[in-house]
């Protein structure tokens, strides 16, 4: 397998934990590539004092595996300088180049996957760019408007996927209204299938509102909208629900189905991210591409301190190498 | 210390777990009674085989400290049959009537806090009662138009307040718009100073939107309305924010404070739930009595089969406790 590293804000943490995974994937025959900058690697690699060499080459074909102990850099930008734990549009434009490097090598089958490093919303929208994140950048890329986020631990085999991502509150029970949602979960059992090697997934779907509405008193959305969807599909598909969610977590219920689909974001974060600590791993579906990342941010506070934990980024791009693996015998 | 227990709905675990939680206090110098039925407590006592003695009481002047091993009860009404696990107008009629004479106990000072076992939203409209749940029921009782829900779990010294409760999302925007945000805080911090006997008590507010609506990106109440109330108030209280939900509690951000106020209900109970598990206690806070009870349901599907833990329901004892005590010293 391929993997290919997007290298994410270059002010931030990322730089620093895809060198540390590189150290924890000595034995790997797989290959890594840094699609991203000479420059930054070598400065946090300085920093850091890391035992590894790195190697800039021109094609991806020049990969080799991790177990020769060279990290190849695809050089998509160099920077002017390095400031830890600031914003800079060229920060950002670099993020971009490297997401958009890494997808084209993905989209070519050069590579098997794309693990992305985490960006600055920030200093995407000082270089000029709308889109707020991975999920939705990838998206315009490959054409595809709405993919899905999904969010893995393997340590609970927790699987969260949102059914509407980052929007503000007061939009989301009408987006629920609106959205199909008998395709978002058809699709989401298909992706469970390919990409999980789940052959017949077992979908809880949680409530909108509190007590997901207690019989209707609190909202009607469950009534109108999310229980006949549950009711269509549940001929061909094992979904179940709405849960009110707060139980459904509180009482371990989560443990029953391979995946739970969350209504809003916080939803699907806040159990997530309590129940996870800092393996969780944050999964693009719906693209052509393979695509994973880790479910923390830049971490400007802690940049080019040594202090990044890359458990999360190697969690992200082993489930990376699973979902390629699986992706091979369809 | 006197403790009114109320019996909940007798259809459910309610007096279940008020047996065997008085178990627990073989040897306390304190005193329990409970609001209710004893037709009921003994079909409870008999069927799980509980060595308690049951004394009909005619006045709450005849309690006495649990040590003596006797549990006496002030019958409130007598149902025709009892039949666990299914909704009755009779059983919802019975848990109020024992809601209000609990209540009423404590107004006239003749018990020091009211400990309330589960009911059943139901089973309340059967009888005819408009209220969802206990916090409504309290709250018209004592003319307080918005008691504030809280909850708390020793173990892992978690306190989350909610801003709005039992509302369709929808509906939660808006509330928040409109609400006195600065009154809410400020009757918060008072309460912990005299419930929880917390001088100063260190107070964090979450955001509505997904990372906290990131600097506007994302919704707008955090820039209107909730960083705006926070900077008023901060020069005479310990309040910040407003925090993104998911990262303060995956980060164990919580840790650093006293009380964690959500904005909306699966907000807050969400992680609640998650890290309380069967510890967690509710606590109606701006009432003049003291009132709490355990964070879980009627459980109709284990009523009357011996399999209800008391444990949630022992801690709102120990807690109902423990204000009643923190009470006195003001």
């Amino acid at each position: 397998m391929r993997i290919v590293w997007s290298i994410g804000d270059p002010h931030g943490i990322g730089p620093e934990i895809i060198l540390k995974s590189f150290l924890t994937f000595g034995s790997a025959t797989s290959s890594f590539l840094v699609a991203g900058s000479y420059k930054v690697l070598e400065y946090y690699r300085k920093a850091l004092d890391l035992p590894i060499k790195l190697k800039v080459v021109n094609s991806a074909e020049e990969m080799m595996p991790a177990r020769c102990g060279i990290l190849p850099i695809l050089s998509v930008a160099e920077p002017d300088n390095i400031l830890p734990g600031t914003l800079s549009a060229q920060a950002g434009e670099l993020a971009i180049a490297s997401i958009t490097a890494g997808a084209e090598l993905c989209r070519k089958g050069i590579c098997d996957a794309l693990v992305t490093a985490p960006i600055h919303k920030e200093a995407l929208a000082l270089a000029g760019c709308k889109e707020h994140g991975h999920t939705g950048l990838l998206g315009t890329l490959f054409g595809v408007p709405s993919p899905t986020m999904m969010f893995f631990d393997q340590l609970s085999e927790l699987r969260v996927a949102l059914a509407t991502i980052h929007e503000p509150l007061e939009k989301v029970p009408q987006l629920i209204r609106t959205m199909n949602l008998d395709i978002f979960l058809t699709n989401l059992a298909q992706s469970l299938k390919i990409d999980f090697d789940l052959q017949a997934p077992r979908i809880a779907v949680l409530g909108l509102n509190p007590h997901a509405s207690d019989g209707g008193v609190m909202g009607s959305e469950e009534r109108e909208i999310i229980r006949p969807c549950i009711e269509r599909l549940s001929s061909t598909l094992r979904v179940e629900g709405p849960f009110p969610a707060d139980g459904f977590f509180g009482s371990g219920m989560y443990r029953n189905y391979d995946m739970v689909v969350a209504m809003y974001h916080d939803q699907g974060l806040l159990p997530f991210k309590v129940l996870a600590f800092d393996t969780g791993v944050n999964v693009t579906l719906g693209l052509p591409i393979v695509r994973t990342s880790p479910d923390h941010g830049t971490g400007f506070n802690i940049a080019g301190k040594g202090k990044a934990s890359p458990r999360s980024f190697r969690e992200a791009t082993l489930l990376a190498l699973t979902i390629a693996q699986n992706r091979l015998k369809q």
